[in-house]
C-alpha cells in the first residue's frame, strides 16, 4: 500500500480524534483557536499514521491506538508553536504562525495547552482499551521521555545557532533529539498498544528514530531547494535564518575562499538579496554538497528499513517500508 | 502538627526526589541550569506537601506519593517560568527570573522540559508502587486536566489584563483555573495514591481547590501590602503591572471620582512614582477594600476546612487543617 493511500485511509479517524480532544467550545475562545490553528492548517499526519501502523504491524487493530496517534500529533504541533516563537518564524504550513496572529504570550499558552492534552489523550487511550498497568506506565514514560528530549534538542538547536560552525556529530545529536525522539515515541507507543513483544517494540522504536533523522535531513534539503508554494515559506529561508542544517554543516567544512565568503554573507542574514541566496544554493549544488547530504539521508532511511526485517507481511508493513523512501523523496 | 513542622519534616525527601528527576549532569547544561534555577531558589513547597498529606490522611504512607509530590512542584515551576515571560517579570523567589538570565527562548524550553518531567515522575511513581491500572490512568488524567486548566487560567489572565475592569465572577473563574486547579490536582493525586475512596478523593480535591483560591486571594493582598524582602519583588508591583487582582476588582467597583482617578493613574503604569503607589495602597486600606478582600479569603479557607470533616484524626489531618489558616495568614 502506498504511503498516501495508507494516510488517507487512516486520517479521518485521526482527525475526528483530534477534534474530540480539542472541541470548538473550549474557553477562552482565543486559546482554543490559537491551539487549533496549526492543526487545522493541515500537515502530513505522518507521525499519527506511524503510530497506527506500528500498532497494526505487531498484530493490533489500528483503532486501539487512536488517541495516542492523536497525542503524537499534538506533541508535534506544540513543539512547532514554541519553535516558531523562538525562531521568529512568520509562516508555517502555508499560514501565519500562531504568535504572529495571537502574540507570543498566547502562543506560549497554546503550546502548553496542546502539551497538556497529550497526556490526557494517552490516559483516555489506556482506559478505553483496558491497557495493563505495566504497558500504561511504559506508554507514559515513552511519551514523557520524548517530550523531554524534544526540548533538549531544541535547546541544542538554540545554543548551536549562536555558533558559526557545527560538527557533523553535533548535528546528529541535535536531530536525533529534535526529530528522532518523537518519531521513536510515535512508533514505540503504537507497538506497545498493539501488544508487541519487547524486541518488536525496540526494533520499531529504532525504525522510527532512524526514519526521523532521514526525514530531518530531507527537511534540511527542502529548506534550501523546496518550492515556496509547497513549503509554505520562502526559498532558502533556512539559510537566511542561520539554521544549522546538515547542508550548512557540510558546506562550512567544504567551501573555501571566495565561495565560503559568499555562503557567510547569506548565512543568518535575513536581509540578503534573494538572488544572492539563490546563487549560494546553486553553488551548494555544483560543489556536490546537496548530493552528499542526500547520501546521509539515504543511509538513515536504509537503517530504518533494516529494522523492519522479520515482521509479518501486511499492508501496515508495506506502509512502513514505503515510508522509508517517502521521507527522503518528498517535495514538501 | 504545625504547617512549618510538617513541611520541614517532609521536605528533604521531596528535594531529593526533585534532584533525582533533574540530575545536574543533564545536557545541554544551559537547559539543565535554566530548568533548575527556580526550583533551587526555594519556594514553600506547599503543593508537594499537600500531596503527601492527602496520601497520608486516607491511610497511605507519605512515601508512596513522593514522585507525584515532586511532579506537582515541577508543574508549578513550569507555569511560573512561562508566566514570568508573559508578564515580563524580572524577579521571583528573590532571584532573577529564568528569561532574564537565559533569554526568552531558553526559558520557554526550560518550562517545557519541566513539564515533560511531570509525566515521567508520575509514571515512575505508578511503577514503583505497582499502582493498579485504573488509578494509574486516573492519576494521569488528573494531572493533565490540571495542566490544561492552568493554561486556560493563564490565558484568561492575559485576556483580562487588556481590560480595565473585571467582574468578581470573572476573577473567580480565572483563579480557580490558575491556582485552584493545581492545588486540586495536588490533593486529588495524593488521595488517589494513598488508596482513598472515591468520596475521599473528591472531598480532598474540593479542599485543594478552595485552599488554592484562598491562597491566591492572599497572594493578591501580599502583592500590594507585602514586604519587598519577603516577597522577592517590589511593593505594589501587582498594581503597576496592571494585574487583575481581587483587590483591584473590588476597588474599581467601589472608588469614585478623585480616588478612582488616583487608582487609575498607577494601575498598569510601571513608571508611577513609588510614593503615589503607596498612597493608593493606603487608600485601599482606608476604604475597607483590603478588609473586604480578606473576607473573601476567609470564606474560601472556611470552605476548604469543611471538606476535611469526617477524616480520621492524624498529624497529616492537623497539617491540612492548619494549612487553611496558614494560607491566609502568611506574610510571604
Amino acid at each position: 500500500m502506498s504511503v498516501l493511500e495508507y494516510i488517507s485511509r487512516r486520517n479521518p479517524a485521526v482527525e475526528r480524534t483530534l477534534l474530540r480532544l480539542l472541541p470548538p467550545g473550549l474557553e477562552p475562545r482565543e486559546l482554543a483557536e490559537a491551539s487549533r490553528h496549526l492543526i487545522k492548517a493541515g500537515g502530513k499526519r505522518l507521525r499519527p499514521c506511524l503510530t497506527l501502523a506500528c500498532c497494526e504491524v505487531v498484530g493490533g487493530e489500528a483503532e486501539r491506538a487512536l488517541e495516542t496517534a492523536a497525542a503524537v500529533e499534538l506533541l508535534h504541533t506544540f513543539s512547532l508553536i514554541h519553535d516558531d516563537i523562538m525562531d521568529h518564524s512568520s509562516f508555517r504550513r502555508g499560514v501565519k504562525t500562531v504568535h504572529r496572529i495571537w502574540g507570543e504570550p498566547m502562543a506560549i499558552l497554546a503550546g502548553d495547552a496542546l502539551f497538556a492534552k497529550v497526556f490526557e489523550a494517552l490516559s483516555l487511550n489506556a482506559s478505553r482499551i483496558g491497557l495493563e498497568k505495566e504497558r500504561t506506565a511504559e506508554l507514559f514514560r515513552v511519551m514523557s521521555r520524548a517530550s523531554f528530549e524534544l526540548s533538549r534538542g531544541q535547546a541544542l538547536d538554540l545554543l548551536f545557532s549562536r555558533r558559526l560552525s557545527l560538527r557533523e556529530e553535533e548535528y546528529f545529536q541535535m536531530v536525533s533529539l529534535k526529530t528522532g525522539a518523537l518519531m521513536w515515541a510515535s512508533a514505540t507507543s503504537g507497538a506497545l498498544l498493539g501488544g508487541g513483544t519487547p524486541s518488536q517494540v525496540r526494533r520499531l522504536g529504532e525504525y522510527g528514530k532512524n526514519l526521523g533523522i532521514a526525514f530531518q535531513i530531507q527537511d534540511d534539503i527542502l529548506g534550501l531547494v523546496g518550492e515556496k508554494e509547497e513549503l509554505g515559506k520562502p526559498v532558502g529561508s533556512d539559510l537566511t535564518e542561520g539554521k544549522h542544517t546538515l547542508v550548512v554543516s557540510l558546506a562550512l567544512r567544504t567551501l573555501r575562499g571566495k565561495e565560503r565568503r559568499r555562503l557567510l554573507r547569506t548565512l543568518g542574514n535575513p536581509s540578503a538579496p534573494q538572488e544572492e541566496v539563490e546563487g549560494v544554493i546553486a553553488l551548494l549544488r555544483e560543489r556536490g554538497i546537496l548530493e552528499r547530504t542526500r547520501g546521509r539521508a539515504l543511509e538513515f532511511s536504509g537503517r530504518a528499513r533494516r529494522c523492519l526485517r522479520g515482521f509479518r507481511r501486511s499492508e501496515a508493513l508495506s506502509f512502513l517500508e514505503e515510508l522509508t523512501d517517502f521521507v527522503i523523496e518528498r517535495r514538501m
